[in-house]
């Protein structure tokens, strides 16, 4: 079942060969509309909508959603947890509602969706809504089911994604989520103004950032030649990067079928580590910043034992890299709140050209539909 | 580095070919003292010795541990919120004490660990003390760093483990869990002395029932020879047959090298699906009960695709999924709360089976260490 707000026809690919294509290059623009949407780039103040509850009053806050968006409600987790100091419980839709989640009276939701048709996100938002729990709605269709049964939507302005693979609405959820954890961090007192500032700031980056990353298009392209050639793929990350790290080989597994794994790195050796040898490219999400030596010491590990790493930094990250590393590709540097926005795009358009060059149908892959209506 | 109580020479294998064949044939005698330990069977009541921390007095629990042991910790969490209504976050070490997450006043942690020296553990531990929270360990060496740290410590009875994938350690912890789970439930009054006396029960069921399903050893390695001829593989679960799930996805990844992903059943439809042909067979966990129809449904939607569905479940399941999966094992009914402790069995005698079938050095798999005391 295919729901979208507008249908492909209507929409057209313009001068991209697919809908995917197109709409990667529409994240710096989406990534702009969706954050002035939400932050004053004057003041450098986030700006929310009245919220259906209090973030200064809630003890615990519940996150729900599926697939890709679900990996954006982990990195949201992460941000509102670091910035907010509010405990975040982040579950799969499918799992949620059917494991009887003891929830607080008077708590909070927050639940994410492109469609906002997606079955189990309809029924987590009952459960929630019957066990008296406020939801918001993140959400890319505004008169979809989800935003007019939550108690409250903020909505991404990603604008159709006919693509089944998600893309811009992907980054655009998680633009969203970074302005909810800083509004949540003022409203709890555990961000200062200047702190609110020095990140709108470093979001205020991430759409020319975002369009330099387009610009590396035939380097992403070359990497992706040596990935086409794998049947099995491991992606690694810490911290938000590993939600990161998950949403990279799910967009391969969806689009190229390839079997592409997520992994925390630091994980890596209680198990998967045993599954690397020369045939299983390792590919690494590996900003500078706090994680950068551990999850590198990691690598150099997977290395060691005859993994090929090919890997994302910045120009800090890239000397450390390229000692062990077969390839390294070296991503704009920006603060480090704001990195897994930008490393999502890279990723999104390995897998792209990883498709295209293995032929898939890149726009309608195998077994998948845009907006999954059944459990 | 490989750190155990008893060095494997010691020890030695018995009439057995393997370490973890060996092991694996220990699950019910390991079971059977680690469940007396904390339950009266004559009772039927969970007898825990003196906590660090008072069940009842405390708002939410955090449960970190690393491989297998944070799988085992992931059904811990299902267990204690169904159990007691206590909110649980789980989280692998690793990821946990880079995060910098937001502890309450009071708080409360269960760690897991077999050896109890694995680095990212011990890390946690002193980050969970430093912040006030009290540390109960379920850990199998009494004279381990994490044993002595830690503010309390539960044993596994399951004596020493050589192989360096785990296998009885797994199950005994899940049976520290459980008893932990009763025991947290009735001191939150969640539970009425007749539903701890049936879970009771239930736990004290589990040895025999282990020892049936290791007399369907020909069976499991029947299965093996075709799971052994695969380069992927999926496993599948919802609810607590999720994390079973992975346990499964995750031993056949360490010792026979198959790239074996694990996933909730409900997610799949969400990217994996695509990964689904005839060269990638879905192994299902799914018992009869709650969560059986909707996993079954999600089975039916891989064979529709035509992935080869290989299905753990009971009598009661059995007719139902013979109607779409290639291979059907039966194993004993159990009362759903004890059915993660029975399914993690097969699960590993099947990366045991496939293991050997392939040749690999099953009790020193590449690249692994028992006990990893690097970060």
């Amino acid at each position: 079942v295919t729901v979208t707000a507008v249908s492909g026809a209507a929409v057209g690919k313009g001068n991209y060969r697919h809908f995917m294509e197109k709409e990667l290059h529409e994240h710096p623009a989406v990534l702009g509309d969706t954050l002035r949407q939400y932050l004053d780039p004057k003041t450098l103040e986030v700006r929310l909508p009245r919220l259906p509850f209090d973030p200064a009053r809630i003890g615990r806050l519940t996150i729900s959603a599926c697939g890709s968006a679900f990996l954006a409600g982990m990195v949201g987790r992460y941000w509102i947890e670091q910035l907010a100091r509010l405990p975040v419980d982040a579950d799969v839709a499918s799992e949620f509602r059917y494991r009887n989640p003891p929830l607080a009276d008077g708590g909070a939701a927050i639940l994410i969706s492109q469609s906002g048709e997606t079955a189990d996100n309809m029924a987590a938002l009952r459960l929630l809504r019957e066990a008296g729990q406020r939801v918001l709605s993140v959400v890319n269709v505004p008169e979809s089911s989800m935003a007019r049964e939550s108690d409250g939507a903020l909505l991404t302005v990603a604008g159709p994604e006919i693509g089944v693979a998600s893309t811009k609405a992907f980054t655009a959820q998680l633009a969203v989520l970074a302005c909810l954890a800083i509004g949540f961090g003022r409203a709890r007192r555990e961000l200062s103004t200047l702190d609110e500032g020095r990140l709108a700031q470093t979001l205020l980056e991430v759409p020319s950032h975002a369009a330099a990353i387009l610009e590396q298009d035939a380097q992403i392209r070359e990497l992706a030649m040596e990935v086409a050639k794998a049947r099995d793929v491991l992606f690694l990350g810490r911290g938000a990067m590993y939600p990161i790290a998950l949403e990279g080989a799910l967009k391969l597994k969806e689009i190229s079928y390839i079997h592409a794994e997520g992994y925390a790195a630091g994980e890596m050796k209680h198990g998967p580590i045993a599954l690397i040898d020369s045939d299983v490219p390792v590919i690494a999400l590996c900003p500078s910043g706090p994680l950068f030596e551990k999850t590198a010491s990691n690598l150099q590990e997977a290395a060691a034992r005859g993994g090929r790493v090919m890997a994302f930094t910045d120009a800090e990250g890239e000397a450390a890299l390229r000692r062990f590393a077969e390839r390294v590709i070296v991503l704009p540097r920006i603060g480090e709140f704001a990195t897994p926005i930008l490393y999502a795009i890279p990723v999104q358009l390995l897998a792209y050209h990883v498709a295209v060059l293995k032929g898939t149908d890149v726009d309608q892959p195998r077994n998948l539909a845009k907006s999954v209506t059944v459990e």
